[in-house]
């Protein structure tokens, strides 16, 4: 028997219905933020995406040969393809805003909340150099979260430009920021005394590594930290700049109307080595243990990394598919119905023409119908029905066709009512 | 500057809107139909992929090693998976009735309309022996074409009971009659005298050519041409059950209301080895030139071919970015509009954050906001948001804020009018 590949899996009706259903509501709050769709390859150029992606990401793309011996690759996530897009379409009307939602691929560690393909929905600004682009991405997700659902959030936020600066303030010498940051990344991962090893490469002395990460500790509301981070950081214009730019971001959250979920962590990286303003992350209120759902930051120095003219960008990225089964621990798809919500079941093989019109009727005012396909007797239609869940049947019989009209089961009820069928898509609408 | 990979195209968001809306369209009417999701990777093992390829498609796959060496290939088209799914989950409900909507890979050389990704819309019945499944995932189709936009069809159908049988009947082999097959499937490319050119492998006689193609020749009515193939297949039980079948398919036809549609052509062979019954495409009358826009058939040996129990199975497939270019043709898109329907412009920095709050209250209702991020004069704001065609612009001033107004300005005809915040909503909706 054949399955599919490691790491993925298949959608059966059921879950691919809760997975559409979370991807049309996040669409649709995407829409309601003005944010355009932009499609690019499932594939692309393997030196295209390996521009912006760190070592570990290389080890984890799917790349291959096409017949003609160009080196291509899966894409890992959509933001690259999508800043090559931005780079060669110099004629965009700025700010762009776009919207992605779709699959992505990544060869890593299958579990069971992990696989190889996995759907993201993505919001990104290009253009903006304003936090209020960085606050809006934000809100584009925690509304989509919330129509998803979800009711609290714990917004954790930093900007580059503080961690660089208090990397310098500890000590640290400039070239090994890059390692620092990576290794304060592994704050939750490997703790204090992991990080501090890990830091033994980057600075002679440890007393910087503890300054550091005493430094880092600084988490809370965001008035008080930003205020004592920025006299900290009084000597390093970038830092208070950075302070400056998440002050701003939490201002435009009032306005956007999350600000109460936000804590500034001067400890969070975001792992990715191209960020260059704040970074964010978004944790659903007691669902802690999956982790943060959505992350992003800006990423100012990209699109001319792609050969395009110099453009600011930020935007933010959850995974569809791991909202699923979190949904699923919420109930939210109890109400859910899948497939037709009416059986057509003519009672011979002599009126199926007349029950094919009858049921296209229906579909045409926008009712999911089925009508049996399988010639069965009567009883043994109720029990298909009643199998797959549709809750009303139409009975289509000769005498009542006489009449124009047919008889409506109610299958919870076991009710029958006779209908005109002139009346039937309003009654069954 | 990077180009997208040669044969894949970027969907800007004009683009990309006009493919989602097709894509909504032909997904509500498929789900009226009670067509349950189902979702498959994007990638297979290769050697489920080449079960039920022919050579052709063997080259025109896409296939690559993991980083665990094993085999995998980008799927060509939606059946294959569902093939599978249905071959490995045996306790599916039949008639199990799936739609797919998603990219296909096919390395082929690409023209203006022919693309290396591609997608695909499918309906696919499995567990139904009967005609009606034939008729209703064809149905489907047609009802979704009606939905986007065509408005007359050509839907020529055939049987390959009929087409085996006349071969046969013709005195070509048993053992060349797939040769002859895909040789009479060249029919409208290489014409009659290729068509006898290739069937010259398959037969002594060119007389036995001959006589096939007379034979095939026959084109039109279905009560007329099916009543003169069951005369003329009569000692062909096949055949004339070949018949049969579609003499039920145009009954069922007239229930679902597109029986004025169909032609039968007895060359009608839709290329692929493994169909078993009838066949069908639908062309879009006005655009003959396309081709056929969807196409499919009956395939009832493939689930078993695929390690599942034998079950039966037909289905119907249609190229989703092929409608677009012709829908544009039509002007399905004029009426479209991309993006906001409301910009908001705050006169200054001073109310931006009242004028955000303006805008998501706008947003949670349901209308498609954007926001000034620029920090523009309103001169400029206006100037973004007419070329944006953006139709409505609220400004946002601190007088107005006072008595808790603001300004709607109509882009058309430069109108403006006052409004409470409080009506703003509904005054816009």
């Amino acid at each position: 028997m054949f399955q599919p590949p490691r790491g993925t899996r298949d959608y059966l009706p059921e879950d691919q219905m809760k997975k559409n259903w979370v991807i049309d509501q996040v669409r649709e709050v995407y829409e309601a933020y003005g944010f355009e769709p932009l499609g690019t390859p499932a594939f692309e150029n393997l030196d295209m995406l390996q521009i912006k992606s760190g070592d570990d990401i290389i080890d984890q793309i799917y790349n291959f040969k096409d017949k003609s011996d160009r080196e291509l690759a899966l894409r890992f996530e959509l933001t690259a393809s999508t800043v090559r897009v931005v780079a060669s379409h110099r004629d965009l009307v700025l700010p762009f805003r776009r919207y992605a939602i779709g699959p992505v691929w990544r060869y890593e560690r299958p579990s069971e909340l992990r696989f190889r393909e996995f759907w993201q929905a993505d919001v990104d600004i290009f253009g903006v150099e304003d936090s209020i682009a960085d606050a809006e991405v934000l809100s584009a997700v925690v509304d989509a979260m919330t129509k998803i659902g979800f009711e609290g959030y714990i917004i954790n936020i930093n900007d580059r430009r503080i961690l660089s600066s208090i990397i310098q303030l500890a000590g640290i010498p400039e070239e090994k920021s890059l390692d620092a940051f990576r290794a304060v990344d592994k704050l939750a991962k490997i703790g204090r005394d992991g990080v501090i090893e890990e830091l033994r490469g980057t600075s002679p002395h440890e007393e910087a590594s503890i300054k550091l990460l005493d430094m880092l500790g600084l988490k809370g509301n965001p008035d008080e930290v930003l205020s004592m981070a920025k006299t900290m950081l009084q000597d390093y214009p970038k830092g208070v700049k950075g302070c400056e730019a998440l002050e701003k971001l939490y201002e435009y959250a009032k306005g956007f109307g999350y600000a109460e979920y936000i804590t500034v962590d001067l400890s969070l990286a975001r792992g990715l080595d191209y960020y260059t303003g704040p970074v964010y992350e978004v944790i659903a209120k007691g669902f802690e243990k999956y982790g943060s759902i959505a992350g992003g930051g800006r990423y100012d120095e990209i699109v001319e990394l792609f050969g395009g003219e110099s453009t600011c960008a930020t935007g933010v990225s959850f995974g569809v598919d791991r909202l699923v089964p979190i949904l699923e621990e919420k109930g939210a798809f109890d109400d859910m119905h899948l497939g037709a919500e009416v059986y057509v079941a003519p009672v011979n093989q002599k009126v199926l023409v007349e029950a094919l019109k009858v049921t296209q009727m229906l579909r045409n005012a926008g009712i999911s119908t089925v009508v049996d396909m399988m010639g069965r007797r009567l009883g043994k239609q109720f029990e298909y029905a009643d199998k797959k869940n549709i809750p009303k049947v139409v009975v289509v019989g000769a005498r009542e066709l006489a009449e124009e009209s047919v008889t409506i089961r109610d299958m919870k009820t076991g009710e029958q009512e006779k209908v005109l069928i002139s009346e039937l898509a309003e009654k069954l609408g």
